[in-house]
């Protein structure tokens, strides 16, 4: 059986194309469709054997984009080629609210769903409704299933999701800590859980342009530092992570910003690119504060690490304890200088890395604690594309 | 050197006046003006020698209960009788911003700043504002001094403090986290390091009406949970503490809430009164969860715990480890239930209470820790007066 997952976001298609068997998951190939609505847009494809090929798409945009990706999949060279036997495909999608986290066929209530939460989940919910509108279009006869990042994160306690907000209202709205990230989180839990099989409560770090951290008891989501939207938890790229919410009104009314102008703010123009001035990008923040002892650059790093700090302290005291700590994500697989940081200090915690072995950024699960280290902390690059899969193909073997 | 310390609040005038002889503070005489604006308003005063007098003042506003309370000064039957022998006033202020957090004499610049935040300090600038134009009528002659809630804090690292929202509007309007409750926690700090020398690491959960939790590293603010304006941190009786800040724009978006709604209902609809629906007081949720199984009191009751747990665990983290814990304020002094909930299986962080002696409601400074409890536990009646008028002192003497 052969499941597509997409992830399309607003200036990339990722996808990955799996050839399933028995339970067993064998990745055909997987692309990369970069820098969208540019000039030098293109897509970048790997093959099972290794290769990357690259083809220029200029100024390609999601419909563009995604007819071409799929013309790919059906071309003689591809590893497909008939794409009609593609049995569905899996469109990672974020933020539907309470009432829609469990793996389904999309119809027009997800849809709606999806739209509904738009305005505060810019990011994300508007090119995944595109890239579910340009499907409808170009593969009329493939099924098309959501998978919410929200699914995994159902399990955590209600005292754990309820804001302090009036009653009503957040019943009226399905207001609550949803948490996101849940499809990289659950892959973690469950390599962690191979990996070291006595690991019953854990700390998942996913760092990227996007951050969550997540506490996992037994398996399962337990708490979550991002809230209803994907801006809130731990300070991000360009979205601003926790602060105080009447910072909102304060600014309203001294600067008469509309919702709207202050969505954008939290969305675009807030986190690491917000204090640093210069960059959204680690590795530019890393090289400004050691090279130019950039101030503001280093303040944006010190923050970051803090705020994921806090998050690793909070979590050890709700689950009473921590057995192993992961890094994942573009941050967490490839920063080692910012894991160096945030595992720092906190013997208290029990958690102590190896310098030498996080020092080795070999793209692969590692173990990067010091022996003396009660809390093992590893390196495990996430697979969210196949986490996808496997939903798709759950829900599909359910439905026959 | 008589001083008078006064935190003028919405419902409640409290003072006390201290007769300071060479650094020693003796309480003169203190009061509680009570339920203000309401038929049973009323007057407590407690006297040297232990005893409690009532006055009836029906329907008290602040202008004619603090002229009450002067005339009461300056009675023949009072400790001070001749008001004129009061040095000065010092007035509790909790939010002007960054730029005026160090204890001063209150001029147009401070009135000013308390103005500017008074839309999202609405329950405490306002009535602060009242006493200042009041006692400016009534006492003339008398120096008003500004101490504020948010000096302790100002030793707060900066990447503990920094936002990630937009750099020069964080910067145009003050925006960081400022803290709050500073003189509880200041006054916690000293009585810590007083009762156990050895503690450098402390967590002080100042949990009353109004709550936060604080980190003090060698007896300076380290951390605290509060923010820009004293609605955040933990969950509060009616104010909500920490949530996703974009449900904000969300609301306003679905129920076209102007940013003064959204602050009325972040100070008085929110909280632990939002989420039981029927009380902002922690002994009556206590009483609807066991007595009446009421599923939304116990509900409250968890998220308290578990925001202040959360904070606990980030602060052990930030300090990697700590030598004392301290429960202050109305619930933390006198809610033994809610300290067992807080302090229990929190083993992983050497915390653990005895029963009996968290039991012991004496109203006195004690230790409630185990024997065998890593972190000392203590439980220690706050006194913010003492603090207001020591600050008070302080700015008087070095004026001289």
């Amino acid at each position: 059986m052969l499941i597509m997952a997409v992830n399309s976001g607003g200036s990339s298609i990722k996808y990955e194309v799996f050839d399933i068997r028995e339970n067993s998951f064998r990745s055909l190939l997987k692309g990369n469709l970069k820098r969208l609505y540019r000039e030098d847009a293109h897509l970048e494809q790997k093959t099972p054997d290794g290769k990357t090929v690259r083809k220029e798409i200029p100024h390609a945009d999601h419909e563009k984009g995604l007819r071409f990706i799929v013309e790919e999949l059906g071309s003689p060279q591809s590893a497909i080629q008939d794409i009609s036997a593609l049995e569905a495909v899996g469109i990672k999608l974020i933020n539907a609210g309470k009432e829609f986290t469990s793996t389904c066929l999309i119809d027009q209530k997800v849809i709606e769903a999806l739209q509904n939460y738009s305005s505060v989940t810019m990011v994300h919910n508007p090119p995944a409704l595109l890239a579910i509108e340009i499907f409808r279009k170009i593969l009329p006869q493939t099924p098309l299933v959501g998978v919410f990042e929200t699914s995994f994160h159902r399990s955590i306690p209600e005292a754990h999701r309820a804001y302090g907000l009036p009653w009503e209202l957040c019943q009226k709205h399905g207001i609550e800590k949803l948490g996101f990230h849940g499809n990289s989180h659950r892959y973690i839990a469950e390599r962690i859980q191979a990996l070291t099989t006595f690991s019953k409560k854990v700390i998942s770090c996913h760092l990227g342009s996007g951050c969550s951290v997540c506490a996992i008891k037994d398996g399962k989501s337990f708490d979550i530092s991002s809230g209803f939207t994907p801006q809130s938890g731990t300070i991000m790229s360009t979205r601003p992570g926790d602060f105080d919410p009447q910072v909102i009104t304060f600014l309203q009314e001294k600067e008469g910003f509309t919702p709207q102008e202050i969505d954008q703010l939290l969305t675009r123009k807030s986190g690491l690119l917000a204090i640093s001035g210069k960059s959204a990008e680690m590795w530019e923040l890393e090289k400004l504060a050691t090279e130019e002892k950039d101030k503001r650059a280093e303040l944006a790093i010190e923050v970051f690490v803090y705020q994921v700090k806090k998050y690793i302290g909070a979590f050890f005291a709700l689950m009473n304890g921590v057995d192993a700590l992961v890094f994942t994500g573009g941050i967490g697989e490839n920063a080692p200088s910012i894991r160096e940081r945030i595992a720092s200090n906190l013997d208290a915690l029990g958690i102590a890395i190896d310098h030498e072995k996080n020092q080795q950024t070999v793209g692969q699960e590692r173990k990067i604690s010091s022996p003396d280290s009660k809390v093992e902390v590893w390196v495990i690059p996430t697979n969210e594309e196949l986490m996808v899969a496997r939903e798709v193909y759950h829900l599909l073997k359910q439905q026959k």
